[in-house]
């Protein structure tokens, strides 16, 4: 029994609207029952939030999709580099944040929002993660997708010896999740993963690419499966965006905490992660949060699926 | 606009499940259009999981919500207290978890299934913790559950002067939530909140209950409002259950990790959290997991509502 958009009188626009957005990705991604397609676009926002006020299958259904999903770049505030440094510096300070307690929200919603996209079709997760602390989101996103389901296999070429990213390894390492050393040549990505988290640099990055990093990132441009960068698409100039076109072009970002000002030029599939900043931040840093859906860890900025 | 469950084919098996399993407590909450009942019990399980193979409106719904809605208390494994607290020694030791990763995800997971029990009716939220890691769980709870919406209200009469807890206490003062050093009474209890999440004991709890907290669960057992529990209803002897009939008797328990032995007797609504066993230990100690839905903190074990 498959039921139809048009078969449920609420969701007749958010129906036409969704068929209206779709890409030639997201029409890759439907080869099960038709209405999956709909429900992995959309649902997410009109569903999750099982305690709303309003519901899928309430008469003003398409216009809350149409608030969320059209949320406008113009909308949202965007960070420089070193302002998302003070507000990381206030939570760990004077909030009394610890970094196991944030990296392990931020890399949960990588892992819910990556979820999102990857729905059931996008299985095989290479999750490449770099030095600092995007890397360490990206390793807590792979345990996470583990525990979801999926098949992550981690690429973490320069570990770092603190306590807490080793832990990350170990336990990951108790998963049976792969953590390799080197990346896998362009040819076995496309061959043997459907999707790329880009855990490489975050919003520290400045300068040049350095040794092994520059080599990845290259090869990453040459494949064709689609990647999700966390934070900053890696290569990017954080305030500036992709200078040069030396950076990745990910399909996905997931913005942490908020967008930096490098994600005024992404027009791809985006979503927010990072649902812990208090209001005393939020105006300090005139930031301009959506409202996350229920009890979800991400929302979705912009839809370009 | 409203749909009912007849209108929806696959629904139908669904829908007469949940209207017979519906108390006057849910009948309670169900103020709203009739159809949020139906959702606020029954979607979670068959929405949430936005990656699942199965979904809403496929015709094999209805097996799928009974297999996870009437998951058997005899398909479940309960553990001593002294086998959780083996496992919290693994997973912070040999398996490289921190305390303050572990009890970020339990709280997160008490916050998301409070939240999906309480829907958008029950929102003032007295959240009572005790001395050790069960109230360091209510602490975390409730700064997400600030976050998705609810008005909670956290009472901590016995402050550990451990950093993590400090650091919790701070981060709840930022979002203005009040920390109160005492209960209030039984009458203001019934006055200004919609429910009481129990953090009070978890399972290491042994012997008789100290000042403050024997008057406290002697207050909390005066009240009408429903009682949340964390991991153990607090007054509870860890493998025996309400020993003498002292200890509290929630509406709703959210076991972590997994159920613990006097979770037998325990009959209410019935979550688990805590989505970070590895394998090893789910094997080693036997445990019996049931299967969390898409990427949720939680699953419904046993509904009642």
């Amino acid at each position: 029994m498959m039921l139809r958009f048009k078969d449920i009188p609420g969701l007749r626009f958010a129906g036409l609207r969704c068929a209206r957005q779709r890409s030639q990705h997201a029409v890759t991604r439907s080869k099960g029952p038709r209405m999956n397609v709909y429900l992995t676009t959309l649902l997410p926002l009109a569903i999750v939030p099982i305690r709303g006020d309003s519901f899928l299958f309430s008469s003003s259904c398409a216009d809350r999709l149409q608030g969320t999903m059209a949320c406008s770049l113009q909308d949202l505030a965007f960070l420089e580099a070193s302002k998302a440094a003070e507000i990381d510096e206030k939570l760990m300070g004077p909030l009394g944040f610890s970094i196991d307690q944030l990296m392990e929200l931020a890399g949960l919603s990588v892992a819910t929002a990556t979820s999102e996209y990857c729905a059931q079709n996008l299985q095989r997760i290479l999750v490449v993660c770099g030095p600092g602390n995007n890397g360490g989101d990206g390793l807590v996103a792979a345990r996470h997708l583990y525990h979801f389901g999926y098949k992550p296999v981690v690429c973490y070429p320069k570990q770092t010896a603190k306590p807490l990213y080793q832990g990350l390894v170990t336990q990951l390492a108790s998963l049976d999740v792969p953590v390799l050393q080197e990346l896998p040549s362009a040819e076995a990505i496309e061959r043997d993963f459907d999707v790329v988290v880009d855990a490489i640099f975050g919003f520290s990055f400045k300068g040049e690419i350095r040794a092994p990093f520059a080599d990845i990132i290259s090869t990453l441009k040459k494949i064709s499966k689609p990647i999700v960068s966390v934070d900053v698409p890696s290569g990017w100039d954080v305030n500036e965006g992709n200078k040069g076109g030396v950076g990745l072009e990910p399909a996905v970002l997931i913005s942490l905490t908020a967008p930096k000002l490098c994600a005024k030029h992404f027009k791809g599939h985006h979503f927010l992660g990072g649902r812990f900043v208090p209001p005393a931040i939020r105006d300090e840093f005139g930031l301009k949060l959506p409202t996350y859906p229920g009890s979800s860890m991400h929302v979705l900025l912009h839809s370009k699926l």
